[in-house]
Parts: structure tokens; sequence; C-alpha cells
């Protein structure tokens, strides 16, 4: 009898490695969002013997913009909750190794957030669901968004419905051709929450109209691959980065004008498409990798250029792609 | 050398066979638009020699509500169009078989100038591409508008963004298994124009995310044949019915909590999805065929009794499928 008893060993230690991503895509405002391959953080969970609540640990290049604090840190925040949920009063540890650039619309207090909430999950011992997870990890996000938080804990292209009647959301598998470059300015903004303060004046039934009717035609322009109504479309935002742009929120002195200035020149001339990433004030440029890669130098080049002169400076370019790959544990002991 | 030559034989009558439409399926305001397999209509377009200008001839049920004004009338409207573009003085006849019910939210009209095209294009031996084809049959239509022209000319779902920069669409074969019922009020809207005069206030900024979250799930689970999501996601538009329930358009007295209540209903206890077909006043409901008939009959059947008693009474009950043909020629001589 004896012999047929598993020994049960509690897991120590959890690292996961967790995707950043991006959302909106243009006209999806608070619906789409899409984990990227770079960057990507490190985070882990340990077990902190004799200790309660959870202590935080940062360091890496972004490591002075995220809160120690464990009530404002979105990491400490998950496991806070996971640990209330568990019934347990295991004091925990996490160490994150803050590699995404904070405050600059790449998801960065997402990833914490998804990569907690999978870590958590395996080192308390708790069997959460799928939805679990996202409520759990959207809890730690201003007003509860879901959209990045579910890119970083599923990977892939995800369009999201949050309403008061319940979370409906698909994932889909990008196309394989998409190749994305972001250009990170030197501008901060304060939080996504101001971001959100800016849009008080309601959009027109025609900004209505077209905002549905351009996510729509993306959202299954991604589902069947066709790249050419994604280049087409995503710039096009009818309504929200206008109103972000005009606010200075993509830099000091830069406006919408100059914005659509840049988006109509990079489709003509370059085939790519440009939007911001997320609230911003990162830049995203889309485009198909079959193209070669002339085209998509071309179009950096011209827009760190623009960036410099008008937008307050750059601070970095990330070449990368979608990613399939959600948040995933990498080590345990 | 003789012998060589084509006898060129001109084409006396052409006639075509029209699927009608429904707009919207929810969320997707002035965007989505689906062939039905029923109701359909016919028109015949014959040269009249000697004649000039178009001459319309109507019959069939709904006779007494179409135009025989040619130019109030959209398939001559149409016609007179292609005549002015062709350049030539053909005198031309339009006989309208007026089986779509008018003015019910069937797209009668936009069936009318689809087939006027597609005759119009034959007799007078022109050669559209499919954009002209659109445009010009759109030019028929109340603002322009192209989500029911697109369907009936196209057939399928398609998905529709009509702005300033020009037209983009892209049209989608529907899983096969959606069956359709169209419940047919006696209450008539006044003209679309009217329906679309009523959208006064601008929707706020959650109504705008919930509706380009809504019809973006709704056009990826069409392209991937999700009928979970559409049965969940097409009765909860957040805006547009919900202005015009309340303005009386969907029959007197009836306002959005009625039909907010029978929305729920069907869904929870019936599986069945309940939207408004394009500005109304019809009833569209949306099912699994593969469930077989029961739940779908016993949701006609409550949906009947209180179109009966809270709507102002009921017409006709319509049983279709969407089809993914658009207008086509069925003879010629």
């Amino acid at each position: 009898m004896i012999a047929g008893k598993m020994l049960h060993r509690l897991v120590k230690r959890v690292s996961v490695r967790v995707p950043s991503s991006t959302a909106n895509l243009g006209p999806g405002f608070d619906a789409f969002s899409m984990a990227l391959e770079e960057p990507h953080l490190e985070l882990v969970v340990e077990r902190v013997e004799g200790g309660e609540g959870v202590v935080v640990d940062v360091y890496g290049p972004y490591r002075h913009r995220v809160p120690t604090d464990p009530h404002r840190n979105a990491a400490a925040k998950v496991l806070l909750k996971l640990a209330e949920k568990s019934g347990g009063t295991q004091g925990l540890r996490v160490v994150i190794d803050a590699s995404i650039p904070v405050a600059k619309g790449l998801g960065s207090s997402g990833a914490e957030a998804a990569g907690a909430v999978v870590a958590g999950e395996r080192i308390l011992e708790m069997v959460l669901n799928e939805e679990e997870r996202i409520r759990i990890a959207a809890s730690a996000e201003p007003g509860s968004h879901a959209d990045n938080v579910i890119a970083s804990l599923l990977g892939g292209f995800n369009i999201i419905d949050n309403s008061p009647a319940g979370l409906t959301y698909l994932n889909i598998k990008p196309p394989d051709y998409i190749g994305l470059v972001i250009l990170v300015p030197v501008v901060e903004k304060k939080s996504t929450d101001e971001a959100r303060k800016i849009l008080t004046s309601p959009p027109t039934l025609t900004e209505y109209s077209q905002a549905l009717s351009r996510s729509s035609l993306i959202s299954a322009a991604l589902a069947l691959g066709r790249m050419d109504l994604l280049l087409k479309l995503i710039p096009f935002d009818p309504f929200i980065e206008k109103v972000r742009a005009n606010a200075g929120l993509y830099g000091p002195g830069y406006r919408w004008e100059h914005l659509l200035e840049e988006k109509k020149k990079l489709l003509s001339e370059y085939g790519v498409a440009l939007c911001i990433s997320g609230s911003g004030p990162s830049r995203l440029l889309i485009y198909d990798v079959r193209r070669g890669v002339e085209k998509i130098e071309r179009a950096v080049e011209y827009l760190s250029e623009r960036i410099e002169r008008l937008a307050g400076g750059l601070e970095k370019v990330i070449y990368t792609r979608p990613t399939t790959q959600g948040a995933k544990i990498i080590e345990e002991h």
C-alpha cells in the first residue's frame, strides 16, 4: 500500500517567460491585442518559508519604472489575489526581469500580471480554467481591461468583448508572414488611465460606423490571412488615435496631421501600415515579410527621422513578429 | 473573309433573379449584409425600339409599394445611369416582379438596383468590373449605401467600409448550417432615411467600443464557422437598435425593453439569436440547423405572439437560409 502512494513534493520556485503585446491595431479600441515575440519578460515566483504576503524584487533595464509596493505592482496584486483565493497564508517572493519598455504601450503590466497568474497557479497548487486566469490577471490592470492580459496569456491575435454580461474572446493564429517593427519614442505617457481620460467627447455616428466596419474587416482579414486588407485598414482608426494625437500623447507638439501624413506615405510608398501600439506612444509598423527587407528598412528610416524631429526623440527600435506562444513555465523546482 | 465575320446579334430581353438581403446582423451598423435564399425578386429589362428613357412596370405582391416614376424607382435610376454612361439613347423597359416585402428591412430597393445593373450591363453591351457594378447600384440607394446592394450582387456575407478614401469590402461564404427565419410585422418604416434621422444623439465611448468588439467577433466567427459566437453576440447591438426601438420604429408602443427581453429569452431557452433586419421593422432569427426544428418552431411561436400583442401585428413569416448566389441572368434572347 505504501508503495502505491505518491510522494507529494511542493514546487518551491517557478520561472515563466511572457510575451509583450500590442493592443488596438488601429481601429480595434479595447478589442484587439496581439502577442509579440519580442520584447518579452521573465518572472520568477518562489515560496518564502515562514513569510507572509508578497515581496517584490525588480531588475532589468526598466527596473526603475516598475513599482515594488505589492499593492501597486501588477504581479504582486495577482499573487495576493491568488493567495486569498487559495485560502493559504504562504509568503511569496516575485522577481521580475523588467525587459519590456514601461508606459510605452507594450502591455508591460499586463505581461507581469499574466506571468504571475501562471506561476502563482503552479506554486499555490491551484487549478484555474482559462477564463479564471484572464479575470484574475485583468483585475490587476487599470479598469480591469483584459486586452493585453489575454495576448500575454494566450499568445496570438485576440478579439475581446468585455461587457457586464460577461467576457467573450476569440484567439486567432495570425498569418505567418506578418512582420512588425516597434519604434519607441522618448516621450512617456503618464498612465493608461490618463490616456483614457483624454477621451471626453463622444464619437460621431460616422466614426462609430467606420470603426466597426474597419475593425470587422481587420479581424476577418486576420482569420483569412488577407494581408492586403490588413495593411489597407489598420492605419485608419477614425477616432481614438486622432483625439489622443491632438492631446499631445504621442509627442510634444506632435498632432494628428503629422501622424496621418506618415500613415499615408508609409502605405503608399513602402506598403507598410502604421498605427499606435495600445494607448501609445510607441509606433507599430506592420509589413509583409514576403516582400523583402528593403522597403521596411526605408520605412523605419523615414519614421525614425520624423520621431526625432517632430515627436520629441526616439528611444529604440525593436524588430519583432507576432507569437502564438503565451506565458509559459520555463523552469521549476 | 465574309465567312470569318461573326454576325452581331443584339440581346433584346434579359431576365435576372436577385436575392433579398439582411443588413447589420446586430452590431454591424452600415457594415454587414447577407444575401437571403428567400425572398427573391425577378426583373426583366428589354429594349424598346424607337423609344427613349426608361419605362417601369411592376407586378407581384408588393406592386403597390414600388414607384413607377423612373426618377424614383431604384432599377430605373440604375438603368438611366448605365444608359448615360454607355452614351446611347436606347429606350428601355424594366418589368419588376415585386416579391420582396417593401420598407420592411429586407433590401428590396437594393435588390432592384442590383438586378438592374446586371441586366442593364448585358443589354447595353457594357463591360463593368465588380466595383463599378456596386457603385452604380449603390448610387440608387438612399445615401448611396452599399450594404444591401453588395449582398444582392455578390451573395454571401459581406463586410463593407464605405469611406471617402474608397470602398473596401470582403465577401465571405457563411457557414452551411445557418438557418434563418424572418418575421415581418405589419408596421412599416417610412423610409431608410427616416430610420437614419432618428440617430441624433452620439454613442458613448463604451457603446463605441462594444459595437466594434462585437462586430469584429461576429465577422471572425463567420469566417471561421463559429456558430456559438454568432448566436451569443448578434443579439447584443449596444446602440442603434436601442435608439430605434425607443423611437417606435419597430412597432407602436414597442420599446427596447421588449426587444431585449425577447433577445434574452430566445437565446437562453431556444439557442436562437434575434436581431432587427437592416433598419427594420422585420425581425431576424438565426439558428443552427444541426440542432433540429423543434426549438426554432417554439421560438417562432413565442416571437409571433409577442409581435401580435406588443408590436402592432404580424404580416408574415419567412423560413430561409443565407445564399452564396448573387444576382444572375436566368434568361435572355
